[in-house]
């Protein structure tokens, strides 16, 4: 017979949340937010159990230590906040309490009328033998109390001595655990900065912020940095900013041929100046680049780099490490491709080289080089075209020093190798959020992304648009258009970004019919933009922030509940913090050219609001106040005046009622 | 910085099932099965992936291998046959397959109309590189074949040899997956007996298949096996025969008197004569019972013991173990209690006895000993009152030997504690099928049963009775109440049972009102049945029972589902088998006083059948025969009647176009 391990362990740990892949990769939450934690924690037969939350700073000796509480059904609870940013482990430990068990049974024993001196000795032995485990006052309480339990002393005043609250706190805290179960994983929770989970993007190309028929600088984003702050943006995120290779250099339109004085695409990165680490020489120098992340900073903005692993030909590296590529049997170097398209502007990196450690160390340095420079937010290209398990490890060596870097994964391909870039480290991910369109689709993907293990791994940054995407929906739905899929992004999503300023001020002409190419697209040249143009969404958008700003329930995503409606054009959806305090309900018109027209039925509980209250609503885009009762609501929503609400709900509406008392 | 480990691995496997628990469970099979195993299987890029499945049997070394296929999604699967009783285990390996890029790329290039010349060489290269793994002719054809691509001959010709399929086989059986990533657990697998799965169970005690006036024998039990075989029974359960405490020796109706010559109790197992492993004299000896296993199994069918470790104070261990028992400040052993309840008749374990390791030991031997009698199925008392950890430990002791062993988990009492004994090693379970009586607490509980991951762990045994549970529906549904009950639980569970003769003769009375308690209860007293009474169910039993037999779909659970019916009183689901040759759709009327009609609609896709197609049904309990079409269906269920229909779907119906030809 195999010989059992110790059998007396007899409570199970099991079900704990939150928890990815088995514990293989960390959950996350930002700083400041406690972690609920839950298992599956029971035994055999009726015994009681207690069990006790165990967390640690990752990397410190000694546990904290909370107490669990049941809920229902062997569900248990109990939390923790994040104080510091970083990683934390947390585990659980559960035990046969059998002083519980029997002071529980006991108050039954005595309702039941039963003799109850053997019953008092019993707990007496238990209490003295806790004291072999106490110290000081609690030893001394513990030997009175033993004592008197199985003293002469008459049973009513035994008994006395057994409910006293102390009593019983003394036994928890001296709890026999020499038997007790840990939970057989210690699982890790990631603190984020705050920004990680609720951010307000704004990408722009320097070079088109300069005075017309000039390459714009550094200097000239700083000029615009109010414009952008003004529209309640606060991460301003800037396409590479390094050389661009000269080598195959694309032309306007993607043409495969440039003419002389063409910039180049800024993602065909290094040339004979420098690579990742160097700037353009005409974007400005280290020092301007320094100046306006700080005049950013000064106007509560981060400034985010784009990081893209891929060289141009002409890039340092090419020379310096050719054994980073991959090189072909005629002794050139592997070009980008995607047979038969060929991409020859740009090399990509072979991971499967046998220089790999090298390469990895170069790359996490260049994150770990900008970080010195300030910047702590990138938006890093592609990743999925780069090995898996090197982000894992870099985004791991660089919080483990910076935890407040934020990685977000420029990675529009298959879902489950999005979901796996968010779980190996990445902060942020893009999302399919451009192609959802529909109630149906729009309605089961933000469901699929609050719903447990993603909403641990997963946070969403959602984008109407990019330099790559310029959605039909954006090409001909015009101003309703990019109203909407502004507050969609703004509303469902706690961090969004747009593409600007070709959002605000509308471009919507593609290269041509079936492409989401911008025609005449800033990747390929320097673009002149009217930032007073009259029909701008300027103010729209400063709105729409405005109120995600002053709106702590837009500001996470968790929460995001749907609402049926009558009608599949209109979308109807709420977030509220934990309390209720703040409940939004958002009603969008997905038809961009008719009034539609329809009934809401509201999920009044997850509003925080009683069946039979009336309430009222503010439209904080329109400011318009309406009082409603009972979860039916009528909406109509015509895409030329006001296609969408974003209603606060008043619960405080005072009534007559409120006034009895002073009459 | 930290060295990262191997980094050129850049496979990714996830999600891989059947697993419970993140493997720390085995799933639970039946010998002659398929494993389908699918998993999560991507990398970065577009690189494509070569998979296999790695499968063995437990302890055995060497890994047999298939290929896996990708479905969608970048899920994959692969499968393979459970050819033997006992664990198997399984794990994945899959690499990046340069080859097979290569080759799908210069389709690609071809159909472009580029020059591949220099592909050719690459590839030439990667099989070179190929003959330094492979042995024999593989080794020769690949060096035929790499001379051939980097040769002078035609690029028609050189192509030809590429897309020869041989070459890509040799390729497959060749490849480099010196960078193959394996699945970071090894995953097991219990095959179990078929009768794990599909099993018809009839409990009866002993002591009253005598004559009348005298106490049943095991001689009087093989004179009834005709019956119960004729009924369709393939498990004859039998309560405790051991023999039974004197002491606190309950009386008629669980009176805590008894009178002189009153039987007990047989769970108060243990006496002057012996404990487990004695027979109670009564019912004969021990060669009467081989001869009794003998007689069933002649009979195609399996005695099972019911197993109860607990003891009367008679019982033989209570003084050679007194360790094993928790003793109380006065010298007295701890009784059974469910405080301020007293079962003064049963000794527990002290399962935290310091003397564990022996009283697991001794358990566990109470099993090999009936296994060595013959016995390989136990029906086991209670287990949610015994150690949790010692069921893991036990069974896996006795099925290591004797993987034919099937135990089945007496346990009533909360989800997660029946889910855990289930994960734990029982291979079947009690359910709560007792106490589901409406259509949405039926649909939801065999539903959730039906799912992963609890479908891969925890197989049910419904009971529409025990001699403990007399429900209310039985008391008060008279006739047609033991029929739906019956047939719900012979086609919602591949395994069921019922406690006879009770059930066919329809006993009904309770011992007072809000009682389950049989009155006149079998566990107290020796009854008399009068098996020939005209108003047994004894052959609408048989036909269920031959009904389930002749009809495989039902001797599964995975296919259940149910389909939308217009009458809550009305409940239908059906069952299939993978090929959909069998098909079950069974309705009952949940109703046992009125008439209900309406309609159902049926999922026609799970039935297998085209939503244009017309389709027969056969009733197997009433023989009667329709033609349907469509999903929409209407029924009729006359409680007093036919409260329920047993369809089985005739998908082959001949039509005029089946004798075109012939015209």
């Amino acid at each position: 017979m195999t010989k059992p391990t110790e059998g007396r362990r007899r409570v199970i740990i099991e079900g704990v949340e939150p928890q990815v892949d088995s514990g293989r990769f960390p959950a996350k939450r930002v700083v400041g937010d406690r972690v609920t934690v839950e298992a599956d924690i029971f035994t055999d037969g009726h015994d009681r159990i207690s069990a006790v939350l165990l967390f640690q700073k990752e990397g410190e000796e000694g546990w904290n230590e909370v107490p669990m509480v049941p809920l229902d059904n062997d569900r248990w609870e109990g939390s923790f906040a994040l104080k510091e940013l970083g990683r934390s482990v947390f585990t659980i430990e559960a035990w046969v309490d059998h002083y519980l068990t029997w002071h529980g049974d006991l108050k039954k024993r005595v309702a039941a009328g039963q003799d109850v001196t053997l019953q008092l000795v019993i707990g007496a032995r238990m209490i003295a033998s806790a004291t072999s485990r106490a110290e000081g006052s609690d030893r001394a309480s513990l030997l009175e109390a033993a004592r008197l339990l199985e003293s002469d002393a008459s049973i009513e005043s035994r008994l006395e001595r057994v409910y006293r609250e102390d009593l019983l706190a003394l036994m928890t805290r001296n709890a026999d655990r020499s038997m007790a179960t840990r939970f057989s994983r210690e699982l890790t929770i990631v603190a984020d900065p705050p920004r990680a989970r609720y951010s307000t993007w704004y990408e722009m190309f320097p070079r088109s912020a300069g005075a017309p028929g000039t390459h714009g600088t550094f200097r000239d984003v700083e000029a615009r940095l109010s414009y952008v702050a003004g529209m309640g943006f606060d991460v301003l995120y800037l396409p590479p900013i390094h050389p661009i290779g000269m080598a195959f250099r694309k032309g306007k339109n993607n043409s495969t041929t440039s003419q002389p004085g063409e910039p180049g695409s800024p993602w065909a990165i290094g040339g004979a100046d420098g690579g990742h680490t160097t700037i353009h020489a005409e974007l400005g120098t280290m020092d301007d680049f320094s100046h306006l992340v700080r005049a950013a900073a000064e106007r509560g903005m981060d400034v985010a780099l784009d990081i893209a692993f891929q060289v141009s030909p002409d890039h340092p590296w090419v020379k310096e490490h050719p054994e980073w590529f991959l090189m072909r049997p005629d002794g050139t170097i592997q070009y980008a491709e995607n047979p038969p398209k060929k991409y020859e502007d740009i090399y990509p990196f072979n991971f499967e080289t046998e220089d790999w450690e090298e390469l990895w160390k170069s790359l996490c340095d260049v994150f770990l080089f900008w970080v010195d420079k300030g910047v702590r937010i990138f938006r890093v290209d592609n990743p999925h075209t780069k090995a898996l398990p090197f982000w894992e490890w870099a985004i791991g060596e660089i919080k483990a020093k910076h935890p407040e870097a934020i990685f977000l994964a420029e990675a529009f391909t298959r879902p489950k190798v999005m979901y796996y870039l968010a779980k190996a480290g990445f902060t942020q991910s893009y999302t399919y959020f451009a192609w959802r369109n529909a109630k149906w689709d729009l309605t089961e993907y933000f469901t699929e992304l609050n719903e447990p293990p993603v909403r641990d791994f997963f946070r969403p940054n959602v984008w109407p648009n990019t330099p790559d995407i310029l959605t039909e929906q954006l090409q001909y739905g015009s101003r309703p258009a990019f109203m909407c899929r502004l507050v969609l992004a703004g509303t469902l999503s706690a961090s969004y970004g747009i593409y600007g300023p070709a959002y605000e001020l509308g471009e919507h002409v593609a290269r041509h019919h079936g492409s989401e190419e911008y025609m005449d697209s800033e990747k390929y040249e320097i673009r002149q933009w009217d930032l007073d143009n009259p029909d701008s969404l300027r103010d729209f958008i400063a709105r729409v922030n405005r109120i995600r700003r002053q709106n702590p329930a837009l500001q996470s995503d968790h929460s995001l509940r749907f609402h049926e409606t009558s009608n599949e054009q209109i979308l109807c959806y709420s977030k509220n913090t934990e309390d209720h305090a703040n409940v939004i309900v958002t009603f969008v018109n997905l038809d961009f050219h008719n009034t539609q027209t329809g009934f809401a039925d509201l999920d009044l509980e997850a509003l925080g609001l009683r069946p039979d209250q009336t309430f009222q609503v503010h439209d904080l885009l329109s400011d318009a106040r309406y009082t409603w009762h009972g979860p039916r609501t009528f909406v109509e929503l015509n895409p030329h005046i006001v296609p969408t609400h974003i209603f606060s709900i008043q619960r405080e509406r005072r009534t007559e009622k409120d006034y009895e008392a002073t009459i």
